[in-house]
């Protein structure tokens, strides 16, 4: 392998014209689409519109002229495509931990109904804070053990105490992926419900909720869908369960108006709307809501070249990739694969650990315009987005990372002062 | 009174450039700034840069070089001098119904830990509804008890069980403001705490949450704080309470990653952030954010000519000359005035109700150009954002509604079809 075959491997790449949605930066390797995703074309002008056009002449009147409405449920009919949903299946409001809380709840709602005695959420160690964060609030407030486990101890846990297994597909640090529907299916053997997060999944590898006959998922708008830097979560649950909150008027607890049956009715006390529009709460940031839209286009034009089963294929190539030439290239560097080697446990993104100087090592690679991220206390991590990463991306990639590593430079005082954000 | 009048009102008015700082359709008098504030010039550019640059150019590094990490925090102090509250006193983050979630949450774990038989939550019941149901889920929750009463019958259950008072300062139907210093006084002699929804306050009229005493407040971005559709809202939480939440480490319970105290060392458990970053919960939106920053900037500008005490002073010129000319060239029209004559009891809105016909009478008006609201069931709402509306605007506007309601125009059958948002 070497530069020209990667060249060469850009040249046969049927997904390249996708590139051409984004505004890519000059002089910019973008490895971090797994913390933002790269502004899409269509956004800068999109958003200008709904400022100028829709906000600026239509004013209050857009929300039904432009559809300002409906765009819960647009954007999440859009996203439900990429994850095996059906079409109002998903709505896209708030953010990715609200929305958890939400669907958490839900799922705690049912379990307290049907078997009271299960008393215990199971979630990984190493999941995403957020998710843990909101798992132990929720645990405290209803009494209940919030129990972190290692990944491979997870299927010891499906007993008759587990109310909730809460997981996220794809982990943030190691990029390992589970097996949805297998951990599904064996949780409800033991009659338990999962809730899963798609942060890193949405956009990034298949998804199908559906055929996995999960309960609930939530995810994030600003990594793979590429909707702009805190953009609106989404928030799914089976039918199955909706229709079961429909039948027995359940609610989750961020009971805002928005959610309710007849919001424009201004009545009390609430009554919630039905299926998946309860889970939508307050009024929704139209202009964040409006990026986002294109983002999720910006997945969706992949339809024609045979959608997230072909970007699944691109990912893992460039993965693969990235970790062949790492491991010729920057060897004995210190660098310690997290990422399975084994493709169907990968998503797509890689991480190395090194013992020390991590954070300094990825300041360094960007200020040569290859940009990672850190994430503490020692993972160098590297998200690889099919729609607009090239082969000679990674390899132009791994050639700074050798040059950063075998030079030294990474010590240099400048690379050691932390920012707020890695 | 005649238009020459208003007009030479308009000439004298020392606010009048302020006006400049929006974009402003041809052929709209727009009196409905209590719904949607209107599109500040500063907000479309400044849109556009963070798209453009600081998300395009910049990518992930913008959260620290152009300081998206910062938002919650800079934004709330710039509306906290809009509210009395102090540097580091207000964040933004959600949703009103989110945030009010969340202090509302706070304020009844207070009240458990100190007076736990205190049981009730008590509202208004024409309260708007999101901050009823978002009581109720709590009270259902927490099995209290949530008790809606008449604004006159407030005082009356300021006893022994109540835990929290939780008002709207200005009512959203009838633009009635409530006495936050008298009634939070009160409250507190009968041992309750007091929530307050500012709204309809917030860069509406002057409100001093320090100097009232108040325990927590939340309040909307995209009405009078012209930040656009569905910008963020805010929290805010009296000093003594965020103090007593650090020592007794409490939690509010949508404990999200950036409400944690180092959110980027990605550890477990959940600490809480100190003072009001704690109230914190996920990733803002940063481009409805940035556009949220500008619209409170349009109503700081009113700083050198005297602040909100100078926009008070023209909102109540405006409203109360709206309410005379309404009666004087609108009389027997069957136009109930519900907002209160006292100046000092009103907001900056004036509503009618009308027993039959209110919803197409306000698309009547809206198909001249005068856009206000309808609430349901029998209320046209008209809101005056003295920032920028004119003397002039509210001549135009009665004679509009006189016109609308002599001619019968809005008996057509096209006025009376509605839409879901009115």
């Amino acid at each position: 392998m070497n530069r020209q075959a990667c060249d060469a491997l850009d040249a046969a790449d049927p997904l390249a014209s996708l590139r051409e949605q984004f505004e890519l930066p000059e002089g910019v390797i973008y490895l971090d689409g797994n913390s933002l995703g790269v502004l899409p074309r269509a956004a800068a002008e999109r958003v200008q519109q709904v400022v100028r056009d829709e906000w600026g002449r239509g004013l209050i009147r857009s929300w039904n002229s432009a559809g300002w409405i409906d765009l819960p449920q647009r954007v999440g009919d859009k996203i439900g495509l990429l994850i095996g949903a059906a079409a109002d299946e998903v709505v896209v409001a708030d953010s990715t931990s609200v929305n958890l809380f939400k669907v958490l709840s839900a799922a705690l709602d049912l379990q307290r109904a049907d078997a009271p005695q299960r008393s215990v959420i199971v979630s990984e160690r190493q999941n995403f804070p957020t998710d843990l964060y909101i798992a132990e609030s929720l645990a405290r407030e209803r009494d209940l053990e919030l129990r972190l486990v290692d990944a491979d101890e997870i299927t010891a846990q499906l007993d008759d105490q587990l109310a909730v297994l809460m997981l996220t597909h794809v982990n943030y640090r190691s990029g390992r992926m589970h097996d949805m529907a297998a951990l599904t299916r064996r949780a409800h053997e033991a009659g338990a419900l999962v809730v899963w997060d798609l942060a890193h999944s949405a956009g990034a590898v298949p998804v199908d909720l559906n055929a996995a006959e999960a309960d609930f998922a939530v995810g994030c708008g600003y990594k793979y869908l590429n909707g702009g830097p805190g953009a609106p979560a989404f928030a799914w649950a089976h039918a199955r369960h909706t229709a079961r909150m429909d039948r027995e008027q359940m609610w989750q607890p961020l009971a805002g108006w928005l959610g309710h049956a007849a919001p424009f009715e201004f009545t009390s006390p609430y009554r919630p709307a039905p299926g998946m529009a309860r889970f939508i709460c307050g009024t929704p940031p139209v202009i964040s809501m409006a990026a986002l839209e294109c983002g999720v286009d910006t997945v969706l034009a992949a339809s024609p070249f045979g959608g997230m089963a072909a970007l699944r294929e691109k990912s893992l190539a460039l993965t693969e990739l990235f970790i062949r030439l790492v491991e010729q290239r920057c060897a004995d560097q210190g660098l310690t694969l997290q990422t399975p080697q084994e493709a169907g446990l990968r998503g797509s993104q890689v991480s190395f650990a090194r013992e020390d100087g991590g954070y300094a090592i990825m300041q360094a690679l960007i200020a040569r315009g290859v940009i990672g991220d850190f994430r503490a206390p020692d993972i160098l991590r590297f998200g690889f987005t099919p729609l607009y990463t090239r082969f000679i991306d990674v390899w132009d990639a791994v050639e700074h990372l050798r040059q950063v590593l075998e030079s030294g430079e990474w010590r240099e005082a400048r690379f050691n002062q932390r920012a707020a954000v890695t």
